[in-house]
């Protein structure tokens, strides 16, 4: 029986022309990257399956790892996400070096997903991290992905970064609604799904979950806030009573993001961040300020990248916390965003500088020679094999984007010549092989 | 319990100075495969193991696969070599593209192997194939595979590229000895590992597997050639005797691999590659040329890579067949062999262009505002957060290869300037902000 052609569900194969828009794609991310001094790094494939368990939702555990047990009966996994391999180095290395640690990395992971649009089982994922810069790290983050969608050729009329602070929602859900663990992630998942949701179903879930009518009403107060002056006059209405729980205080958990809001402005970029509180990220370890990066085009309303601040994402390793921020930008996504806007080059053809071909085959050694100079000159020179008649080579060359063509027949054979074609300037001279 | 902060056993952290090298050496092999016209591709993670089945060794799959079963019941394996993937996706378009295609990819694959020099669980491997172009697509995978260790800065007094024919081991093994496949894999294993092994070992071990002291002697004689002149001088004292298998011929087996050399000698490239019959490459698939890269240290003296010509890859889909030649070259003996031969550059510091500072905490919106702007400007910038003094942020700036230092102080702030500091050329200057 023949084998599939095929490749696994949910993967893909990269042919020259998708090879080339990933190479591309990820070329934009290091350079990015660098011009915010973020050093790249990368970590295994495996890890074990611990480590995961230790620091990823339950979904991600119990529905989407690629999980086996090695021939040494370790459980190991595929990796999922690379933030628990980037703790697990970070231990390593926090005590020693001078923070903040920035860090960048472009992995291919794996998920068990049903495949649709957007959504792959194996995909790349920008990740960049800041460990030990505090606020201005986070405002750093938010910079960095700002100018990674700016080098694509994005403006603020294709995309928009919501934000919100984890510190405020607790602010909400624990001190003014008073709620325990259970409930609050129930409102979480809520709050995620809430564009999905019709709003009566919305209001009646809201209802089941706190059930209380005055909680659910400052919920829903909650989910309505706009802009940070919203929600200045909505802790306004609480600051005068007692607050539920004792340590939820407006200073702790709403002035960050205030500062934040005014450090953005400050440097000019509330044209790209929004307050949403829609935005909550499902991930336990986010414990300040989380955003998304959103297509404007309603068309293609998804998460194109996310992420969010941790406190401690050490602790796992018996190491003192070590804060930070971070960011995961998934490459399928954003290529749909690319593709959308029509933000992308065409790579059907592959660009080379030289075609090298004979008219006689007594000329194959000098061919080779000649393509072999070339390269020493670092120009890229594909060799045309076999003894071919002109009319074959031109209609060859029109695959690719040559800018040259260089043809040895039997008189520049005899005269240590070469025909040079210029495709791009529609000229064409004799040289001696010798010159080149 | 504190989870464990080490890899998983036999793959590697990267941390910025090891992924900068491993950066390094990727994009050498890109540069190379693209002076060459070779275009880039990628395929999955994961294969059905049929795929391996089918083309790889059986230790591949019996001892050295990670393969599972994933959650649909199919199964599957993470590639341990690129060729079968590549070989499934030639299949998908050899049809419709024009001949001889060209391709390369630099894939991370995982075999379960005991962890030791030169060889890890998780490596990653350059694979370069041409398809479609006869003898001068063998020719140009050698070239390639010297313009890229020469892209290194390796000589031919570094390395070596040892070449056999797998139709001249056929000749000998098939028509002079006249073994069958049983015994003929068994002679490949004892050729490879010849040099391992004590002479009286070896000698006993040939007798075991040819049962014959002539068919031994002629053995022992194909072990010892060391020239193509060598190949001549022994062929001719059978080519009197009536050959066992009828098929074998001196124009079939051996008229290739005087051909190639012939090639080689007239392309100067003959300083670089050897014959050498103890070359003949484990794997099924080779039908023709086979060729190993050694470091010529002797205490390194292993395999860098390897490749070799097929006759048919594409037979397990059902396709006609398509002749091609390919090498894998592993990134880890590559690093062993340069770091030897001591050619690899430090890569211990980032090389940023500017650091940006600030000595009082008001300079901060403008030292971001200064850093955005050189970044506009393709400028590597590290923002050092917080207000710090001179001397501190002198002894930070010896961590990286910086280029500047700016400064923002009082001075600076109250009139919109910025004092930058030449670190290359040891000057000063102020320079207003806005002129920048």
């Amino acid at each position: 029986m023949a084998l599939s052609k095929s490749p696994y569900r949910g993967t893909r194969d990269f042919f020259p022309k998708e090879m080339r828009l990933r190479n591309f794609i990820f070329q934009k991310m290091a350079d990015v990257s660098e011009l915010f001094s973020y050093e790249p790094y990368d970590g295994p494939l495996l890890e074990e399956v611990d480590l995961y368990r230790a620091k990823s939702g339950e979904e991600l555990i119990n529905e989407q790892i690629y999980s086996f047990t090695d021939r040494g009966d370790r459980e190991v996994a595929i990796r999922p996400e690379m933030t628990p391999t980037l703790a697990r180095m970070v231990a390593q290395i926090h005590r020693e070096v001078t923070k903040p640690i920035r860090m960048y990395a472009i992995p291919n992971l794996m998920r068990y997903e049903k495949p649709q649009r957007g959504r792959l089982r194996e995909f790349w994922q920008y990740n960049a991290d800041i460990f030990g810069a505090g606020q201005n790290g986070e405002i750093e983050i938010l910079q960095l992905a700002i100018s990674l969608m700016k080098s694509f050729g994005a403006t603020h009329e294709h995309f928009e970064i919501l934000v919100n602070d984890r510190r405020f929602v607790d602010f909400v859900f624990g001190g003014l609604i008073g709620l325990e663990q259970g409930p609050t992630k129930k409102l979480y998942k809520l709050v995620d799904a809430k564009n999905k949701m019709a709003a009566e179903k919305f209001s009646a879930e809201v209802r089941t979950i706190t059930g209380d009518e005055e909680k659910a009403k400052i919920f829903e107060q909650f989910v309505s806030l706009k802009t940070i002056q919203d929600i200045k006059t909505f802790a306004d209405t609480f600051s005068s009573r007692t607050l539920t729980t004792s340590e939820v205080s407006i200073t702790n958990h709403l002035k960050p993001l205030y500062d934040i809001f005014e450090k953005l402005e400050s440097q000019g970029l509330t044209e790209y961040v929004k307050f949403d509180p829609a935005i909550v990220r499902g991930l336990d370890y986010y414990t300040g300020l989380v955003f998304e990066i959103f297509d404007k085009n309603p068309e293609n309303r998804r998460a194109i990248a996310g992420g969010g601040a941790y406190a401690n994402l050490l602790q796992i390793f018996n190491e003192p916390a070590l804060e930070g921020m971070g960011m995961g930008l998934g490459e399928v996504p954003l290529t749909d965003f690319l593709t959308t806007h029509k933000l992308l080059p065409d790579f059907t053809k592959a660009d080379v500088d030289y075609l090298v071909a004979y008219l006689v085959s007594d000329a194959e050694t000098s061919a080779f020679e000649l393509a072999a100079k070339l390269r020493e000159k670092n120009k890229k020179v594909e060799l045309f094999f076999g003894e071919a008649k002109p009319k074959k080579i031109f209609t060859y060359s029109e695959k690719k984007n040559f800018k040259f063509i260089c043809f040895i027949g039997d008189e520049e054979l005899k005269n240590g010549e070469v025909k040079i074609k210029d495709l791009v300037n529609k000229t064409e001279s004799t040289i001696k092989l010798k010159d080149i």
